[in-house]
C-alpha cells in the first residue's frame, strides 16, 4: 500500500507551484472525492492544479522520487470513478489546462490543451467552418477525459469515436518524462501504436497534457427525423437495413416512450409525440441540401418499410429544441426519477441490441427492479439504468450485484463488451476481469508495468495492480 | 542468441502437423528467404504452412518449450524485411488460412482468416455490395499482413487505414494461448486496446488468425479526375484546399512527369497526357451521379482557381486502364529502370509534402543519385525510391545511408514519421531509434516483454531486442 504523505511532502509540493495551484486538507473542496455517478468516493492528500506540460512532469518527478500515486482528472464528470483518487496522495487536476493553442487548416488539426471542454471545441471549430466529431452526450466533459475513456457519442455511426480524431499527443509518463506520440500525420506505421494504448487507458500509463486532434469541413446541412414505431422490435430490427442502406446516417438513437415520458417530466416540455412504443431519432448531414434529402427520403422509406408508423422532421426551432433537450436530459430525468441509481454502459453487436434490451426487461421482473434504458442503437452501444426506488442498503446492493453480473454475463454471450463509451474506471473492473479472463488482464498488467513500474498512475483502475508489484 | 533446431526438434515439428506441412532444409525454396524489396535475407530452419488457429497454437506451444524463434509470414509481399526470419528458426506462412468464414450484414462485418489475399476480399466484398476501404498497391498482400503494418493506400484520404476498419481479432500468443480481441461491436472503452496495440505490431507481439473487419456499403459511382498542372509546388498547393474543401475525395495522388514517363516505358502504353510536369489524380465516389458530379465540378473548380492546366475525367474504359495500370505500376516501373533500389515511405504532415519533394531534388543533385517518388499527396504519405544506376558496392551503400539518414532527419523536423505503411521491419529499425528515441523504444521492449517474455515472436523486428532480454 501507499503511504500516507507526510507534512514535509505537502509542504514541498506546495513549493513546486505557483501559489493556489496546491491545495491540502480542508482546502480541498469535497466535490474533488467523487465523480458524477459511481458513488466511489475518496479525498486525495493533495489537489494540484497544473497549468503546462512542464509543471506536470515536475509534479510527476517529485511523486515518482516519493512513490506517490497521482490520479488525473479532468471536470469530474465520469462515471465509473476513474477519476476518484483511491488511494489518496496527489489528484492532478488538468481543467486550467485549458487552451485552444492551433487551428492548422492546412493540416486539418486542432491542437488542445487537456482541459479544453467538449462543448468549448464544438463552438470554436464551427465558428471556423470545421466539425469536431466525436459527440458525448457531456458536453462539459474535457478532452483529456473523452480521450482518456475514448469516448463515443451520437455521431459515431458516421464519423467514429474519439480514437478515430486523435492525431497525436503530448504525454508525462510516471517518471515525469515527456514523450510526444503520432504528430500532423495522417498514416503511421512507425512501431506500437502507443498513441491508441494511451487513447482509452484512463489515466492510467500517462497524463495527456496536449492533443492534436482532426477535424472535417463542417457539414452545410443537417437534418433529424423522429420516427415512431409500434414496438421496440419494429423499431430496433429497422436500425441494420439503415446502416447498411448507403443513406449513411450520422445517428440513429433509439428511445422508448417510458424514457420519453422520464423527460417529458424533468423538462416539464411537451415532447413531439409520445402516442407509440418505440423511437428513433435520425440525423442526416451533409453539404448540400439535396444530398441530405435524398438520404433522409431513402431512409424514411425504408423506415415505413419496415413498420414505421411516421417520420417526423425535426428541422424547425419548435420541434428541434424539445426533442434534443429530452434526449439530453435522458439521464438526469432517469436520475431524478428515483432516489439513486448505477448504470450500465455494455456494447453489443449492432443486431443484438434489441434482445439485449429485452433480456433487461426480463431482469426488471425477476428482481423487480426498474431498468430503463436507451442508447445509440446504430452502434450496439447502451446505456441501461438500474434504479433504487426507495430500497433498503442491503436489497439495493444485492440486486444490483445479481443485476451486473447477469447483464455483462449475457452481453459476453452476445459477443459484447464491458463498456462502449464509459471506461472501466474502479466501478467496473470486476466485470472486466471476468469478461476478458486472467490472459488479456495481465497483458494489460504487463503494459502497465513497462509504463509504470512502481504503480503510480490512478492505480488499481482498470484492473487491480498485482499486489506484489504495489510499491511499499 | 537462439540456437539451431536439433535434428530431433525438426522431427518433432513435422510430427506435430499434418504431412506436407512441415518443410525442413532443402524442401524449403529461396522464395522464403526475403521479401519483395528489402534485400534482408535469411533461410529458415523450417517452413511450416498452418491451416487453423488451432494448428498455430500448437506450434506455438512447441517453439515456446524449446526457446525457437518464429517469424509469421503471409504472401512476402512486405518491403522492410518483416517477414524474413533473421534468426532462423520457424518460417510460419499463414497463406494457406484463406477462407473468407462470414459476412455479417447485419453488423457489416466480414470475418476473414489472415492468408486471404486483398484482392480476394475486395472482390468477394464488391460482388456483395459492400466496400472494404483499404487499398494499398499490393493487392496480392494478405489481409493478415495488412494488418501487421496498419497497411493505408489509396482511399485513406476519405476513408482512413486498416486500422480504422478491424474490429476484431484472435491471436496466438507466444506460449500458444489463444485470444480474442475486441469483436462485431462498434464502439469498445473496455480497458488497454490491445486490438489497436496488436495492429501495425509486424508480427512481435502474436499471430494473427482471424480477423473480423468492418464494411461499408457499397458507393455506386465512382470518377476520377486526372489533373494537369505547371509545376509540382502548384499541384501540391492545391491539396489541402481540396481536403477541406467539403467536396470528399476518396483518394488524391501525386506523379511527377517524370516516373509517368518510367510507367510508360515500362508498360509501353500511352499515358493520356504527358505534356505536363506535375498531376493529381483525385477520386470521387458516392452513392448517387448527382453527388460525385457536384463534387468533382466544385474540385476542378478549385484546382483550376489554384493553378490547374485541365481536367480530364477517368471515366471511360479507354482512359480508365491507361491511367490507373501507369498508377499501379510506379513501383516496378521505378525498379526496372535501374539494377537496385531502396525506398523510403516517409510520412509528414500534409502541408510539407512539397518542401519534402524538393528537399529529395536536392539530396538527389548533392549525392549525384537519381531519386523519382510519388505518392499519396491526401495524406503526406510519400514513395521515394533511391536507384543505383550502376554504381559500385561501396559507394551505393554509402550514398544510400546518407540518404536515408538525411530524408528521415528532415522527416523528423517537418513533423513526420518514419513509416506511414510500409512498416519498420528490419529495415528501418535505425531511422526508427532515431526518431522516437530511447525512451518510446524501451516502452515498445516493455510491451514485447509483457506479451514475448521470451523474445521468440519476429525478434528483433521494429527495435532490437534488449540483449540481456534475448533468450540463450
Amino acid at each position: 500500500m501507499y503511504h500516507p504523505m507526510t507534512s514535509d511532502e505537502l509542504s514541498m509540493l506546495k513549493q513546486l507551484l505557483p501559489e493556489g495551484q496546491v491545495l491540502t486538507g480542508d482546502e480541498i473542496s469535497s466535490d474533488y472525492y467523487h465523480d458524477e455517478l459511481s458513488g466511489t468516493e475518496a479525498k486525495p492528500e493533495a489537489l494540484v492544479f497544473v497549468l503546462s506540460t512542464e509543471e506536470t512532469s515536475r509534479v510527476m518527478r517529485f511523486a515518482y522520487e516519493r512513490n506517490i500515486p497521482v490520479t488525473t482528472r479532468g471536470s469530474g464528470t465520469g462515471l465509473v470513478g476513474a477519476a476518484v483518487a483511491v488511494h489518496g496522495g496527489i489528484l492532478l487536476c488538468t481543467s486550467k489546462m485549458n487552451h485552444i493553442l492551433e487551428l492548422d487548416e492546412d493540416n486539418l488539426t486542432v491542437t488542445v490543451q487537456p482541459g479544453v471542454l467538449l462543448m468549448e471545441l464544438a463552438a470554436y471549430t464551427e465558428e471556423h467552418g470545421y466539425l469536431y466529431p466525436p459527440d458525448p452526450g457531456e458536453k462539459t466533459a474535457t478532452i483529456g477525459g473523452n480521450i482518456s475513456t475514448n469516448a463515443g457519442g451520437m455521431r459515431a455511426v458516421r464519423y467514429g469515436v474519439t480514437r478515430d480524431y486523435v492525431r497525436g499527443l503530448t504525454v508525462v509518463l510516471a517518471n515525469g518524462e515527456i514523450i510526444t506520440l503520432g504528430g500532423k500525420v495522417v498514416k503511421n506505421s512507425s512501431g506500437y501504436s502507443l498513441l491508441n494504448l494511451m487513447i482509452g487507458s484512463e489515466g492510467t500509463l500517462g497524463i495527456i497534457t496536449e492533443a492534436i486532434l482532426k477535424l472535417l469541413p463542417l457539414p452545410s446541412k443537417s437534418i433529424s427525423l423522429l420516427i415512431p414505431f409500434p414496438s421496440m422490435d419494429e423499431a430496433l430490427d429497422t436500425v441494420p437495413f439503415l446502416v447498411r442502406s448507403g443513406t449513411n446516417p450520422t445517428a440513429i438513437e433509439y428511445m422508448s416512450k417510458d424514457v420519453i415520458l422520464y423527460a417529458q417530466d424533468y423538462l416539464s416540455k411537451k415532447f413531439p409525440d409520445t402516442s407509440h412504443d418505440a423511437y428513433l431519432l435520425l440525423t442526416y448531414d451533409g453539404q448540400s441540401l439535396e444530398e441530405v434529402e435524398k438520404n433522409y427520403d431513402a431512409a424514411c422509406r425504408l423506415a415505413i418499410e419496415h413498420g414505421a408508423v411516421d417520420a417526423y422532421f425535426v428541422d424547425t426551432d419548435e420541434r428541434k429544441k424539445p426533442v434534443w433537450s429530452a434526449r439530453g436530459a435522458f439521464l438526469e430525468a432517469i436520475k431524478a426519477s428515483t432516489d439513486e441509481m448505477d448504470e450500465c454502459d455494455v456494447v453489443v453487436p449492432r443486431r443484438r441490441i434489441a434482445d439485449f434490451i429485452k433480456y433487461t426487461h426480463q431482469l426488471a421482473k425477476e428482481l423487480d427492479i426498474r431498468i430503463p434504458s436507451f442508447g445509440h442503437a446504430g452502434d450496439g452501444n447502451l446505456h441501461v439504468y438500474m434504479c433504487r426506488d426507495g430500497l433498503d442498503e442491503a436489497a439495493w446492493k444485492d440486486k444490483l450485484s445479481i443485476c451486473f453480473e447477469k447483464m455483462y454475463a449475457k452481453a459476453g454471450e452476445f459477443g459484447g463488451q464491458v463498456s462502449g463509451e464509459h471506461g472501466i474506471g474502479f466501478a467496473k473492473r470486476p466485470y472486466l476481469a471476468e469478461r476478458l479472463g486472467p490472459v488479456q488482464i495481465d497483458l494489460m498488467r504487463g503494459i502497465k508495468a513497462a509504463f509504470d513500474p512502481k504503480g503510480l498512475l490512478n492505480p488499481d483502475k482498470i484492473f487491480k495492480l498485482d499486489d506484489k508489484k504495489t510499491v511499499c
